[in-house]
């Protein structure tokens, strides 16, 4: 995403698109698009794209925004999340951006701060 | 952008070509990109294209996010900024989003909340 380290802010077209890379430094997927809470402005999930080919087939998951961390050696975000952690996170409902209960579970699932206290 | 009244949460890419309006209802501009305060993960502004025809000649602007507040009568942003304000504002340097100064400037301008506080 190009950002330079003395910027203290981000595009989101400039996140669009960037890599997540998991500890072992292994490409996890993609950012797809971002989510925000609109109470208070703030970043809820990277909403990220994994598995498929060429855009086709893959899979969406919304990742708390506070499991990522840019990293500028690689050019992505890196996570302590593991891509078997995706796949065993609760499913989500279609309805999930308006489900706190199943927002809940996953922020448990990850160990991730909530974001809406 | 489409989105329902009970949901806590917004997707960036709807959020983009989202139209702006004034106090008085008249069309200022439309959303191109937000920017995300890495610090705090808040959106900071929301990059606002206005002028211009069919996306040539188009202006930016970032508007304080502080500044606006999604109605759904209109399936837009309201914003008490008026056009002439973002004109009269101060000029952005290339580097706006690194220069504090410039935006505590635009920030006393637009009587918005600063988000770095």
């Amino acid at each position: 995403m190009n950002v330079s380290m003395s910027a203290n802010l981000v595009s989101s077209s400039d996140v669009n698109g960037t890599e997540v890379f998991g500890i072992d430094g292994g490409k996890i997927g993609s950012i797809d698009h971002l989510m925000i809470d609109k109470h208070s402005g703030k970043v809820a999930y990277a909403v990220m794209g994994f598995g498929g080919f060429l855009g086709m087939g893959e899979d969406h998951y919304p990742v708390p925004w506070d499991k990522l961390r840019y990293d500028t050696s690689v050019d992505g975000f890196m996570t302590d999340i593991v891509e078997d952690e995706v796949k065993a996170a609760p499913t989500a409902t279609e309805n999930w951006s308006a489900d706190r209960e199943w927002e809940q579970r996953l922020h448990e699932h990850c160990h991730a701060k909530r974001y809406w206290i």
